[in-house]
């Protein structure tokens, strides 16, 4: 899989909601209610990431979620990491 | 809650395994064999968190998980800390 430009990428952000391209990935930030919440939500990125066999970089303090994309094997970021976060989006936006 | 000198720290990571006192916090890595592991291995530790009122400040990537404790309210490593510690380290032995 093909790494893409910075320009594609800045594109490509258009289509998503919050994202930034920091240090060589794609990377959000969200709070929710308290840890439970963070962690359940946590839990439902973690089975679609194992369905698409790309898998984020992500830190967790109590109600705050950071997560980092990029696809290491192509040195940046990939389509991969898009499909990722998009779907990382969606399910956010259906809590 | 009072938290502890920097002697009493170094004198209580003897009864723990594998962690250090690191940037004010105690912290420690661990590997598993892949990202569906680690993410079993964090939802057990999530679910003795709440029930200990205790979170960490933990990254994953992939089949890696390192976790920093400290007590915000207390501005620094407290009992707090080694209780969820212990129980951290109970929880990955078992596995």
């Amino acid at each position: 899989m093909q790494k893409y430009t910075t320009e594609e990428i800045t594109s490509k952000l258009n289509n998503l909601d919050g994202w930034d391209y920091t240090d060589g990935a794609l990377e959000t930030t969200f709070e929710f209610k308290n840890f439970k919440e963070t962690f359940c939500v946590m839990t439902r990125i973690a089975f679609e990431c194992e369905l698409q066999g790309h898998h984020p970089d992500w830190t967790n303090v109590y109600n705050t979620l950071t997560i980092r994309l990029n696809t290491h094997d192509a040195g940046g970021v990939t389509e991969k990491d898009f499909v990722l976060a998009k779907t990382i989006e969606e399910i956010i936006d259906s809590e």
